[in-house]
């Protein structure tokens, strides 16, 4: 499988992509990459292996704060334009990059376009929690969006839950205030129902404290709506791990019991990473293209070249494209 | 300052709430309830305190699960209708509940009525985080709203901050998925728009993750996206505060640790527990009505009883109506 990667993508770039793309290659051993990024950041690690990875030097850069669709139309040789070209024109499976969200999806939605028959792709993030991941989706692609596409949201988060997560019979809940069909907005009251009429996935609403629940594997909402949810998680528990380091460095006899139970705490925050799931993908575009938080480390990048090209191999696609014909 | 009390409100009715009703009374001395409930719960009270507590017996309840505006309208000699009645003809300053929301809301829209100029009364909550309280609004009365709404949000919540939380200059943000004025959906763009031209406390977007953040002390959006938020918050905190406890009892040792760092835990759920904040504020409406959790013990059924004397001794109506005259 083989996956192109954006080397000037996230924070820490380049130094952390191009660990990540070792940390990848090394998991995998039937992973081919594709660097798009400047030349002298991508050509040392292509010379390096030869045989499993190419250099694509591009020249431009797409920055966090600009214009996603304007950025994606006029910096045509850019690390993010470059790598949707790679997969619009069948060199690359599948592209990962932990750059500007807004600017990948506009470029895969230029470069690489929808699926036939998709109103609107949507960004889906994949949140880890006690009971296994969840597919939270829209989170950013639509701020506003009609009911008629909650249906199509519906199966392109099933089909990526059973395609990529292996979950057989995914449970889709649409987020709303109240449990009952007449409850919340006027989008909500009629997305829930279309999805009970034409969607056997639907299961029914979901309440901002039933996310972690366990009883839905997809969640789905407009994409202003999924952004502040995704982010409010992020802040409450960044909150939460802050408070709680406070309190165990109260005193020497917290710092003494803080050592004990410091291992479970550290794989706990893994547990709860982000990091640890691999990015958010673009589901309705025609190719497999995942984003990776700004802030990821090495492991995080590979575990989203590995996720992409997991996501490649399950054609999804192909999945949401008969899902959504049937 | 008289207060009304719910006392068939929340899941533990009656007996929290005449517990709460005593410790009110023991933590302020200047304190005068009226009870409103079935005879032989309000009775025994009042019998004990008659110079401080009235019973006023009603033969009615309104569910948790009743439409809000038909069991308002049909369940007149409900504990929830007679409290607002009490507050509408100035027999009490103020009311407090642990039961419907939505019945609470429509109750005092019905028998207490707008403030003039008033377009949309709201719900709003006090966060409790480590930085100090945060007012969220709306999480709830009006799931669609216009932009049109949200300066007079900024005014209800930042009269509420002055008032009674004594924060002197709250500063107020938009729930927004981005920070630029450009960012998010038609309704944040527009209302952002509205915010920036007649509104000093404004200060900008707020997203998800800095909700916590400490910039901002009054955060507004849409009750839709504010109920959701709300719920999220609880449900990510109830998660991690679960596996925090899974984590600390996984083996003796940490058993043992885990008995050091306890109290210090168990402040920090106090401290962020939405218990000790005393309920949720209905800004708009003429009168101090605040509403507590269903799932309120005693010390949040008292905190809340006290937090709407004070909100009725600041005179907060009358504080609003100034604001939204100027």
């Amino acid at each position: 499988m083989r996956v192109a990667l954006d080397v000037e993508g996230g924070d820490y770039a380049p130094d952390v992509t191009l660990a990540g793309a070792k940390l990848a290659l090394a998991a995998d051993s039937n992973l081919q990459l594709i660097l798009t990024g400047f030349a002298e950041h991508v050509e040392p690690l292509a010379a390096q292996h030869p045989e499993r990875v190419q250099a694509r030097a591009t020249t431009e850069v797409i920055a966090m704060g600009e214009h996603p669709a304007e950025a994606a139309r006029s910096k045509k040789d850019s690390s993010i334009v470059v790598g949707c070209k790679l997969v619009g024109d069948g060199s690359a499976a599948g592209f990962f990059s932990a750059g500007s969200t807004g600017a990948c999806m506009a470029a895969a939605l230029l470069y690489i376009g929808r699926i036939k028959g998709i109103s609107r792709p949507i960004i889906a993030s994949v949140l880890p929690s006690a009971k296994g991941s969840i597919v939270l989706a829209d989170v950013g692609a639509n701020a506003d969006v009609k009911p008629k596409y909650l249906p199509q949201f519906a199966q392109m988060t099933a089909a990526y839950a059973r395609a990529v997560l292996g979950i057989a019979n995914p449970r889709v809940g649409l987020l709303n205030i109240g449990e009952e069909a007449t409850k919340g907005s006027q989008l909500a009251q009629e997305a829930y129902a279309l999805l009970k009429q034409g969607c056997p996935e639907f299961v029914g609403n979901v309440e901002g404290s039933e996310i972690f629940s366990g009883d839905f594997d997809c969640i789905i909402t407009d994409g202003f709506t999924g952004n502040v949810v995704l982010k409010t998680i992020e802040g409450a528990s960044g909150m939460l791990f802050g408070e709680l380091k406070t309190v165990l460095s109260a005193n020497l006899l917290r710092k003494l019991a803080a050592a004990l139970v410091m291992p479970g705490l550290r794989n706990l925050k893994k547990k709860l990473s982000a990091d640890e799931v691999g990015g958010a993908p673009l589901l309705g575009v025609q190719g497999s293209c995942l984003i990776g938080h700004g802030s990821s480390n090495a492991q995080a990048i590979a575990n989203g070249i590995l996720a992409t090209s997991r996501t490649a191999q399950a054609d999804l696609p192909g999945l949401i494209a008969r899902a959504i014909a049937t």
